[in-house]
């Protein structure tokens, strides 16, 4: 498939406008140890339940995303779209950790201040535990599908062996079992970004002063992992920005610096520094050694493209679901567009995930 | 070929502990605009220059090496090697804009503080236009060799269309005739890592409190990408640091973090931030268009798992000799460093360039 450039516009995860729903719960105690004594969970949903409460899907979200998923995956997700929600009753879920209303480090802890730094490391096992006492909420016996990109694969996968019983289906796109070392570098990389930063201090900032310079390169080394050279060539190439020839100064140079820079910079306008610490480490420790026990029917779906998050980790999934002797399919996508592929394409990603549901359903 | 996890602890691109040779120049005025009143041009000799003065090798070094190529370089180059010291008259330099002899952001101006921001921005253009200084003043009527890595590459290209005839041969490996959107990317995310650390200062910092921890970041960005995801692999792989179980700090828990960390902390010790970014910014410039007027032959060489400079510009390279007449040979090395390759590889590298050497010898 060849790139259209002006795909990669609506590539941007804007903080949602509507604003979620909010289930206060109980006490929970992470994997770590922590304790945190009231976990709210931020969530949205679109379409409407069945009278067999058999049409619900949860969607997970990656690094940056949050419970609007009908933004942020609108080529997915929405009337007539795959995840149809004049069909299915789709619940978007922000995750534990976050920024977005779910209970995070930015949350306000009991002296009136953020938690920051007494907020808990967290795990993908911590962020779908409390994603259970959502669906208890909701009342739903089992989801017909749950489902995410990235870290929101990783939460499908925890899922199924979690709560095997409350799913019957798991599609993980762009995902793996387990970050190997280039991923974990990546993340500690932008993680140093923010840590290095002077106003960071050790996780307890002014919330009106956060460490806004080093979430911003921390979020530009995100985007260099999220899209593949072709991609980056396709877009940019060697373009100047605003400019004939070169001026010699510190500014952009090049479009590709002026993209960099502005997608860093609007970062930190929605979203929480601490966040970013809590959540990459939660899916750098995450490491799924089988799929035993799982009950449900597996969708696997990687890009060609995706240097991130390789190809053959998604085979490697394929690989541990058929030795738990589960249902399963893999689908290796062609196209150029590097890890953003799971938010960016529609059409083969699409007809996968239709077909899968169809085989969900029958 | 396998690799060896050992190999990688020589990859430490550690200070020349022998103090290079200066050579005192006039003044410049840089392709910017910008002036320099005087131009020290640092570096090292190996070997012995012959009657005919025929066996000279100019050795341009990449990003952070400097004039003492035999230490960085001890794959390649020292008695018996394939750049065999026993027999060659080996010139190591130090890229004006650097920070291990030659002139560049942090020598002392006029008013006996550093140039910092008054260091004007230069270009690899302007890097060998000075580099052509030191061999007059070496009495080198042509030199059999010219080559380099990475930017060493770059400088070695256009030593052979500034200076055609005094070019016999230019070996360039693991580079690029000009910079693609992601590697302008990268190095743009670590020079961002440094602009943003408010000990920058915008360049004029103090000399005994530079912004370190930018510097740190920005190299640790660098390191992610001179390795290939099977060289972390089998390197780090998930292996914990020092301990049997996570303890849920932001301390390294993983051995690829320490690795990162330590690789960025050390970087501080040695190198200048203003040269990392006058530096980046100078192969970012660099856009080789034709080989024409070249007489020199060459030879180019990348490697199969380089995934920041790729074998399809080295490949670019050949057909941009091969379009302008020039005899040009291109070896696609099969290993698994990534682009640290090109310091790692001794072997297939090696034997390449004796064909080579051979070849311009005859």
């Amino acid at each position: 498939m060849d790139i259209d450039p002006g795909l990669f516009q609506e590539n941007e995860r804007t903080a949602s406008e509507q604003l979620p729903l909010i289930l206060r719960t109980g006490s929970y105690t992470t994997d770590s140890g922590g304790f945190i004594q009231t976990v709210n969970i931020a969530y949205m949903t679109f379409g409407e339940l069945n009278l067999n409460k058999d049409n619900a899907i949860l969607v997970c979200h990656a690094l940056s995303g949050n419970a609007n998923c009908q933004q942020w995956w609108d080529r997915m997700i929405g009337p007539g779209k795959p995840i149809d929600t004049n069909r299915y009753f789709v619940v978007g879920v922000n995750s534990l950790g976050g920024c977005d209303g779910s209970t995070g480090p930015s949350s306000v802890f009991d002296d009136g201040k953020p938690y920051g730094s007494r907020f808990p490391m967290v795990t993908v096992g911590d962020i779908v535990a409390v994603q259970g006492r959502l669906r208890e909420s909701l009342q739903i016996e089992s989801w017909l599908l749950v489902c995410g990109g990235s870290m929101g694969g990783m939460q499908a996968l925890e899922w199924s062996v979690r709560f095997p019983s409350r799913v019957r289906g798991v599609w993980a796109t762009a995902s793996c079992a387990a970050h190997n070392a280039m991923q974990i570098g990546f993340n500690e990389a932008a993680r140093q970004a923010i840590i290095r930063d002077p106003k960071w201090q050790n996780g307890d900032y002014d919330s009106s002063d956060p460490p806004i310079q080093g979430l911003a390169v921390a979020r530009m080394i995100g985007h260099l992992s999220f899209l593949s050279e072709s991609a980056f060539a396709a877009k940019f190439g060697r373009r100047l920005q605003d400019k004939q020839k070169f001026d010699f100064t510190w500014s952009p140079e090049f479009q590709v610096e002026s993209y960099l820079n502005y997608q860093g910079d609007k970062f930190t306008g929605r979203f929480d520094p601490n966040s970013l610490l809590v959540l990459t480490r939660a899916i750098d420790y995450f490491d799924l050694k089988s799929l035993q026990g799982a009950k449900a029917k597996f969708l696997f779906t990687s890009f060609t493209s995706d240097w991130l998050y390789l190809p053959e980790q998604s085979r490697q999934l394929l690989e541990m679901a058929t030795d738990a002797s589960l249902n399963a399919t893999w689908k290796n996508i062609e196209v150029s567009y590097g890890h953003d592929a799971f938010l960016l394409d529609s059409e083969e990603q699409g007809n996968a995930l239709r077909d899968f549901l169809g085989i969900l359903e029958a």
